[in-house]
C-alpha cells in the first residue's frame, strides 16, 4: 500500500509546545514551528493535540464548546497553506464541530498539496479527574485506518488511544509504517512527587510497545508547560481526586515527545519542561529487518482473537 | 471470578534456572527449588519453559520427540507430590505428547492439592533461527484462559505469546489477576554485542506494557547459561542466520526474570547469568487501585476491534 514513489527514508517532525489561552496566538506559533521544522528538513509534522487551545478539559463547561471548528475550517485552511508553501506533510489535532451538539476530537492529515488526506476521529476518550473528555467529544466512528502520504502510509491514533494494544494493531494492519500521537497528558501536581516518573514511563512504555508488536515508527507529540484549572466547579472536583488528594493545581503537561523505531529503540525525546522540536529520520529498509528478524505478524492466531470484541469474559 | 477465599495478597515463586541435558537431573533440581521457594513463602511457583531439557529446538531431530510426555504424566505426578507436600501452586511448562506425531508446548498448573488445575497449550509458535518450535510443536487448541487457584485467578502463556498484545488481553478479559510466561529466550552469542541490549529490553518492555494495558501483574520466568546447537543440522543453518552472520554458538538464555505491577512497575529482576528465586509479593488492593485510577477497561471500542481477527487489511 506505501506508494511506489515513497522514499527509502523520511524524516518526521514533532513540534512540542505550550499553548497559550488566545487560539490566534496558538495558531501563529504552531505554523511558525511547521515552518522551521520544514526547513531543518522534516517531511511531515505534527503538533500536540488540540494545539489551538489551553487544555480545556479541565472543566466541564458549555462555553468551551465555542473553541470548536468545522473541518475543513479555519485551522485547515490556514495550515493548508502552510503546508503547500513548506511542501510537508501536517497533522493537526482539531477540535471539531459536526453539527450543533456533536463535536469530536479530532486528527487531521494535510498533504503538501493543502488538501485534506486523511482525518481520525478519537475512538478512546477518556474522563478522569481534569480529563472531563467525554463531556466534550463523542467517541470516533471512523475506526483506526491508515493513509497514503508523500512519505508513505501513516497512521493517526490520539492521546488516550495510546493505552490501548487494539488501535495500534489495526491501524499497523493498515500498512500504516509510522503512528502519530497527538497528546496532552500531564501530572497533577499534587501527585506528581508519589507517582509521576510511573505514570510518564508507563506512558512511555506502552507507546514503545506499539511499535514492537507492530514493527512500525511510533511518534508521540505533546504539549508541555502547567495550564490551571478555570472555569466553574467541575463534576465532584473536590471529592473525586486521587488516592493522594483533589485535582486541584491544575495540570502540568509532561513533554517528553519521542519517536521510536520497529523495536520500540527510543531515537529522539524531548524535554519535560521546553518547547522543542524533533527531528527524526526514518528508514524503511531498517523497518522491513526489524520485521524480518521479529515476524510477530506472521504468526497471529486469527482464528483464536474474536474474544477481543467482548467486554469481559463472565 | 477471584475465589472468595482468595488472599488480599499473595507471593509468586519464580524459578531462573539452568538446564543440563538429563532430563532426571532437572526434575531433580526444579523439585528442589520450588521447594525452596516455597519455604520462602510462595504460594504459587513458575518454572521455566521447557525445564525438564535442554532448549532441543535448536535443531529439527525426530529423536527429540523421545522428550516428550503425557499429561499427566511423569512430571505432573512428580510435581503434584511437591505441591501437596509444600501446599503451593505448581506452574510447569512440559512438551506433551498428546498422540503419535502431536505435541504441544504446554503449561500446566497444579494445584496444592496435587491435581491438574488448568492446562494452556501455546498459541503463538515461533520459526527462526535456532528456535525451530514449528517442527516440534501444533499451535494450541485451548484459547486463552484464566484459571482459579488458592491465590486468585491466573492465567499461563508462554515465551513467544509475550510478543501478542492479544493472548494478554483475551486471557486477562478472563478474569486473571496475574500472567505467567515461562520462557526461553537469550541472545546469539555472534549477535549480542550489537543486537542483545535492545532484544532483552524489548522483551521486558513488551511485557511490562500488557500489565500497563490490561492492570495486571505479570511475571516472566527465563532460563539461563549458554547451551550449545548438538544434534543433525538445521534447515539452512549457514544461511539463515540474522544479517550479522549464521547462528552458530548456541543460546545464551538471558535470564532476566521479572515481576511487574499493574502499572508495569518492576518489582523483583534476577541476574542475567545466574540461577535465582525471586519472591514477590502482589496485593490485590493496588491492582484495584490501578485499575481505578487507570481504567482502560472501560472504555475499550469492542464495537471497533473486529478487524483484529484479520490477517492484514489489503
Amino acid at each position: 500500500m506505501v506508494p511506489t514513489a515513497a522514499p527509502q527514508t523520511f524524516k518526521l517532525g514533532l513540534v512540542q509546545m505550550r499553548c497559550a489561552a488566545d487560539p490566534a496566538v496558538n495558531l501563529e506559533r504552531a505554523v511558525a514551528k511547521v515552518r522551521e521544522a520544514a526547513a531543518r528538513g522534516a517531511q511531515i509534522v505534527c503538533l500536540p493535540e488540540l494545539f489551538r487551545s489551553r487544555y480545556f478539559c479541565q472543566t466541564e463547561d458549555h462555553a468551551n464548546f465555542d473553541l470548536a471548528e468545522p473541518i475543513a475550517g479555519p485551522s485547515t485552511q490556514a495550515l493548508g497553506i502552510v503546508a503547500r508553501e513548506s511542501q510537508v506533510v501536517i497533522i493537526a489535532s482539531l477540535f471539531e464541530r459536526r453539527a450543533a451538539g456533536l463535536y469530536h476530537n479530532t486528527a487531521v492529515t494535510i498533504d503538501p498539496s493543502g488538501q485534506i488526506a486523511g482525518m481520525y476521529r478519537k475512538m478512546h476518550i477518556p474522563d478522569d479527574p481534569l480529563y472531563y473528555e467525554k463531556f466534550y467529544f463523542t467517541p470516533g466512528d471512523l475506526g483506526f485506518s491508515a493513509v497514503d502520504t508523500d512519505v508513505g502510509r501513516v497512521g493517526t491514533l490520539v492521546c488516550w488511544d495510546q493505552w490501548y494494544p487494539e488501535g495500534a494493531r489495526l491501524t499497523a494492519l493498515d500498512g500504516a509504517d509510522v503512528l502519530f500521537y497527538p497528546t496532552a497528558i500531564g501530572w497533577h501536581p499534587a501527585e506528581k512527587a508519589e507517582f509521576g516518573p510511573a505514570q510518564s514511563d508507563a506512558w512511555r512504555t506502552i507507546q514503545r510497545s506499539h511499535a514492537i508488536a507492530n514493527g512500525v515508527y511510533v511518534a508521540a507529540v505533546n504539549r508541555v508547560g502547567h495550564e490551571a484549572t478555570t472555569g466553574p466547579a467541575s463534576p465532584g472536583a473536590s471529592t473525586t481526586g486521587s488516592a493522594n488528594g483533589s485535582p486541584a493545581g491544575g495540570i502540568e503537561f509532561w513533554g517528553g515527545s519521542f519517536v521510536c523505531d520497529p523495536f520500540g529503540v527510543v531515537l529522539a525525546e524531548a524535554s519535560r519542561t521546553d518547547e522543542e522540536i524533533l527531528i527524526v529520520t526514518c528508514d524503511r529498509r531498517h523497518q522491513e529487518t526489524v520485521r524480518r528478524h521479529w515476524p510477530f505478524l506472521r504468526d497471529r492466531r486469527i482464528d483464536a482473537y474474536g474474544g477481543i470484541t467482548r467486554r469481559f469474559k463472565d
